[in-house]
């Protein structure tokens, strides 16, 4: 038997650790700082990925893949980007048992080496837009790491376009977070605030970066992706020039953006309790298990054709399912694996069942256990998935809702902000308060919310007036 | 225009490049010996990406990702690996800034960081077997690099499994390379030979290796797969032991197996032309494009009507179509452009095919036209597919045929052996005679056929008794 999961409340961060090991999403790797997924947590980043890469596909993007070497020269083309990112470098330094003539480096982002290829193969408007997007891993050297929220090399896709102008720059980084949004909602059943990323914590390179902030079950934030406006900032270096419809020589205008393996963190974090995993239908790999029940005196024949029939039935209608009909482990300790797991459903079927002509459906995101008729149980399960889909949703709009505070007083913010939450302050939009307040409490600026609502009130830090609230709150 | 593509027979090297490049399959980058797959080439990998996973997963594996940085020292477990890949390797000696107290080498492959993993997983006969893939990306310090053949980095899927016999592991090898030749004549519409590699030719750290071999246009061979029986090889070293059914501590017995992206330069090599690319229709991003004809005194409505209706038709049947009825371009340039690129069937619908209730159909490995009844035309392309994925594989397997020669005689074979070709020889299976017949003809063993026929002979080189005969070749 497994060990026991610590509660959240106990400790929280004890829990996320405790729910990734015991559900083999994840382990540690002997390579500081770098974990392994696990097959159970790499099949939801194959659902992750291939929803994503769907929504990508039906937005006119493809997929190509770059050199994960960077030569050093190309990081330092870009005065901020380079200061950014040269302290998290991993350096190549030898290759085929001789002394690199110039270093390279393990990609962290792939901004210089893509744009170095955009300038060869740009020429006119005809070429334009440019929508590319890599599912890669990336390195980035984190002093302090955490397993699926902060390693040194985790999974990502970044999406790189270039376009002919700025109004269509900026279009598609806000098109790109309205995918990251629709995804998280509709798929990750987690509501999230989205809107602009403040000047110091923007992406070094960018010019506007934007990101969908979900809200962790411990009341800390945690940034699910970003998407940046890139402006002319890297076509300049890159020299990425195109010929415009009138004849003229143009910079492009690009943008990049990119969720990562932390999205699971991030599933694990809003939705999981503590048996373990809870994940929401549309990214489970397994979304239903059937578990048949031998016992003494009954016909194990016939409980396992109702199974197999039942598991048919759900193929059919693309439920994704497993029978567990081994017989070394005792029916409790299925249905204990199964929870730790996070399989939506289980279906239950015994000697009882077969004789009341039903099945037990438990639903992993409640207590309750019910019976359904046999005959009916297929359509039952095909639309219980898109309740427990809602259901989940809902769940974690209200704990959103419930612990997204409005506060006017700074001496009660700094008493409370450590309660967790999502924090509406009034906030004048200078960096000198922006610091002092995250100096004060740690808490930072998640993002200006593109959903503009008009308030008047002064800033809590410093008392100018402020036309409007901004999400604040600590962050994972 | 694009720039001609130079012919087969005038440098076979120069115009595989040229089908790459002009294809936009992939591009030569600014980091020496690494390739960027463009979309047109990355979508074929998706392809087989896509295809080989499915067959994995029906076969009982699943996938999972492991650290792509190793410690030096896991490198040096296996005696026989280390000395293979050492020479090769990529090596990261600096992190965040600091000098590492050991160095990180970038996986030229991954043996031995998923055996430490095992080693932790693994406990009893009820672990097992374990069946694990990674797609991921490797490094192997190439001197000379070929697009698609030899590059620094490539990608790749590996499988890892260990088991709780022999038997079993060799099972589990040979079942994959039955998997890699059934993919590769399904699919690739490529015939192999298939076999055991020498000594001198298996994996560093195998036991046994066994390929799929396939010969190209030029008449050299390409190892196109490999899958190794690792024995006890690294599960000693790494002590990955298990209690087995009778209690007693056991090692487990192990396999590797890998394809690479290495498989689109065969595909390539083996069905295209003069014109560009040919790719089979089940390995083909898109297998038909139609392009609407628009002339003066023509209604462009209708031709359009006509031909996103048969777009329709096609989807429904789930064949990837594109329509292309952009206006800035010709036809006739758009037809260039689709036969570089290899898409299998042109659609062509113009005033003329309106009138007679009938659409143009043109196959890319062919240099037919056929005129095809409108109503009739979504049924015909859905058998074509299947017609042109036969044929090609009809093709390449008459060419191999005619192109596999068998020869007795030590001063004819050297005399024909840069003809190319395949060459039944009577070998008598000592290293000597293997590293003669290399040094005299740089042709090696390519593989020894598991389809065992006997027949009496004696060694081409030696004049030894050799009892069946040997596949050699120059290679790739």
């Amino acid at each position: 038997m497994a060990e026991r999961i610590t509660t959240r409340d106990k400790d929280f961060a004890q829990w996320f650790v405790d729910v990734i090991i015991q559900a083999k999403l994840a382990d540690y790797s002997p390579v500081k700082g770098c974990m392994v997924i696990r097959p159970n947590g790499y099949s939801i980043w194959e659902k992750i990925r291939e929803s994503l890469d769907g929504m990508f596909k039906e937005t006119g993007h493809v997929n190509a893949y770059f050199p994960m070497f960077i030569p050093e020269s190309f990081l330092k083309k870009e005065a901020e980007h380079v200061e950014g990112f040269a302290p998290e470098c991993a350096v190549v330094t030898h290759g085929g048992g001789k002394k690199l003539e110039e270093p390279l480096i393990v990609r962290p982002t792939s901004e210089t080496i893509i744009n170095a290829m955009y300038s060869k193969w740009i020429q006119s408007y005809r070429d334009l837009p440019v929508l590319i997007n890599q599912w890669a891993n990336v390195v980035r050297w984190e002093m302090r790491t955490r397993l699926f929220l902060r390693t040194t090399e985790f999974l990502w896709q970044e999406g790189h376009t270039c376009h002919e102008t700025e109004a269509e720059a900026r279009e598609e980084t806000l098109k790109m977070l309205g995918v990251y949004r629709k995804f998280a909602e509709e798929y990750m059943a987690i509501p999230v605030i989205y809107g602009i990323k403040t000047e110091s914590e923007k992406f070094a390179g960018a010019v506007e970066t934007y990101s969908i902030e979900m809200l962790m079950q411990d009341g800390k934030a945690l940034q699910g992706g970003t998407s940046h406006l890139l402006g002319q900032n890297f076509a300049k270096p890159f020299n990425i020039k195109f010929q415009d419809r009138n004849g003229k020589e143009q910079y492009v205008w690009q943008t990049s953006w990119g969720v990562s393996t932390r999205l699971i963190g991030a599933l694990i974090m809003v939705h999981s309790d503590d048996k373990g995993l809870v994940i929401p239908p549309r990214l489970a790999p397994i979304q239903c298990v059937i578990v048949p029940i031998f016992k003494k005196n009954a016909d194990p024949g016939k409980i396992k054709d109702a199974a197999y029939k039942l598991k048919a039935d759900l193929f059919q209608r693309s439920i994704s399912v497993k029978i567990d009909d081994s017989e070394h482990q005792s029916p409790g300790f299925k249905f204990h694996t199964y929870e730790i797991e996070g399989v939506p459903v289980r279906v239950e079927i015994g000697p009882r069942d077969l004789e009341s002509g039903t099945v037990t459906i438990a639903r992993r995101d409640m207590d309750s256990k019910e019976s359904v008729p046999m005959d009916k149980a297929s359509d039952y399960i095909v639309s219980l998935m898109d309740t427990i889909q809602k259901d989940l949703f809902q769940k974690a709009k209200k704990y959103l809702e419930q612990n997204t505070k409005t506060v006017d007083s700074y001496d009660r913010f700094k008493k409370i902000v450590d309660d967790g939450g999502m924090f509406e302050l009034f906030w004048c939009g200078g960096s000198d308060c922006e610091e002092k307040i995250k100096n004060d409490t740690k808490a930072t600026v998640r993002c200006i919310s593109t959903e503009y609502r008009e308030e008047k009130g002064s800033c809590i830090c410093c008392g100018k007036p402020a036309n409007r609230r901004t999400h604040f709150a600590k962050a994972h």
